[in-house]
């Protein structure tokens, strides 16, 4: 077929096999292609275009186009998906460059993002709203701490043993700063009200919110450093073993580049977790994010 | 044994044992212990610290001590290692919390990061210099290539199928920014003069310096998005299916803090990869990270 590029748009003679499959605007006679449609024909070779007689070649057609949007189109085009330009379905063109805010990657919640990298490959995304519960449970009783460092030293190693607070040492248990607060304000631990006081001081106010928040929708939470995270989270922990197996991996965030998220993505799936963003305003929110094949 | 806190040490009656175990100063018939030597031998139950008669308790010195360095000594400790403390072989105590530039990591080249986390678990990393060399070959042909936004685009498939360059579309290559470049300068790449300016304004220079420097010591290297990286990279790709098996993850890092590092080191590992940090001043240098178990 051929076609005229006039105006941003190229011009051909109506065809109905192009338009019942999504290509193209009626026009009268004409149907009206935009660049992306014409450089997707051109480059299955469907499709050849002229500007005044002269014969426009492809990369002059893309130099003008909406590039991540092109190669998404392009992307779920192959994939068997007769999407029309600019009406993705529920995928979201996004540039690997971008920084999205949280609030951002809420409203595509339920939706994929379509990562165009810079050698043009897509990768897709799934958001997703976590609003889940835990099955984790404990009977704990009060115990007596002290404030040393970015730490609180309990002699009672239960609290680690049976609940899984901290992390035991010979003949003591070193709890952080969130699961001191935690149970400071839980009425378990028993501080002098000088230290209690340094330690609320010392603790993230955000990251609390989050731990507490957590923990109050019973699961049981623990440092993700290892992961480069801020939380890992188990759903229930009945043993000192299972603190090996993660459910997911949480990381507070105001914003999420689309390589932190690709990169966060891919550490959670090779360790078998589910990554979380969580943002704290008011009531802590969850978004999950996982890698997904279309 | 029981002895005296003074002056932020523990004095007691000189012990041969504990001596020749690396504990402690001697001062005619007295042992001086530093108040994280005390810790550890009053955890293990092995000492009794009083202060003018009363029983000094353990968080009462580990208030006072250094903490990122008695959880490592006490870590090293536990397994076999009798340092002395202060002296950590190899090892280098780092809290969590730090950041450290390229230089500081340059520094610790062929020692190991103990990074004490904020359960005070200890985790060991080791730093290595990274000079090595690729065997990849590649005898490349001219291509004419157009600049499109981000990407350079060329209709010659041969550069990807036989040299691995770039993201083959159908009927066209989409080759990155730094790929390009590099394609420019080395004489194989054509294009419109007007453009190759454009491409060289636009491409970061110490991204393009260190993918020169990988490429020109004969290693193949991609483009590193979906490990959140900057390149993933190759000893040598004889065919497309081996791109799915690089050797290293690269990123370039003024900076790191030992979370990132955390992190990174996970992913790299879990994906049986190593990961690279990379510094451009003048020459490109290179240091790998690891997790180790000591």
């Amino acid at each position: 077929m051929k076609g005229e590029l006039k105006g941003g748009y190229v011009e051909l003679n109506f065809s109905q096999r192009l338009y019942s499959r999504n290509f193209g605007r009626r026009e009268n006679s004409k149907l009206m292609l935009t660049l992306e449609e014409s450089s997707y024909l051109m480059s299955k070779g469907t499709l050849e275009v002229y500007e005044k007689g002269r014969k426009v070649e492809l990369p002059e057609l893309l130099k003008r186009a909406k590039l991540t949007e092109y190669f998404v189109f392009e992307r779920l085009r192959e994939s068997g998906k007769k999407v029309r330009f600019g009406e993705f379905d529920d995928y979201v063109p996004v540039s690997e460059r971008e920084v999205l805010s949280f609030e951002d990657l809420e409203k595509f919640a339920e939706k994929r993002l379509a990562v165009v990298d810079e050698e043009s490959d897509v990768t897709f995304y799934r958001i997703s709203r976590f609003d889940d519960f835990g099955r984790h449970e404990e009977k704990l009783r009060e115990v007596r701490g002290f404030l040393c460092g970015e730490r609180v030293i309990v002699e009672d190693v239960e609290i680690f043993r049976k609940y899984f607070y901290g992390t035991e040492k010979s003949g003591y248990v070193a709890l952080s700063l969130v699961e001191s607060l935690y149970l400071l304000e839980k009425g378990f631990l028993i501080m002098d009200e000088e230290e209690a006081e340094e330690l609320r001081s010392a603790v993230d106010e955000n990251l609390y919110e989050v731990y507490r928040d957590l923990r109050e929708r019973r699961f049981m939470v623990k440092t993700g450093f290892k992961f480069g995270s801020d939380f890992r989270v188990y759903e229930a922990v009945r043993s000192v073993k299972e603190l090996t197996h993660s459910k997911y991996l949480v990381k507070l965030r105001e914003e999420v580049s689309m390589r932190e998220l690709a990169g966060d993505t891919r550490l959670a799936q090779s360790v078998r977790k589910k990554m979380i963003y969580a943002k704290v305003n008011g009531k802590p929110r969850y978004l999950i994010v996982e890698r997904v094949r279309i």
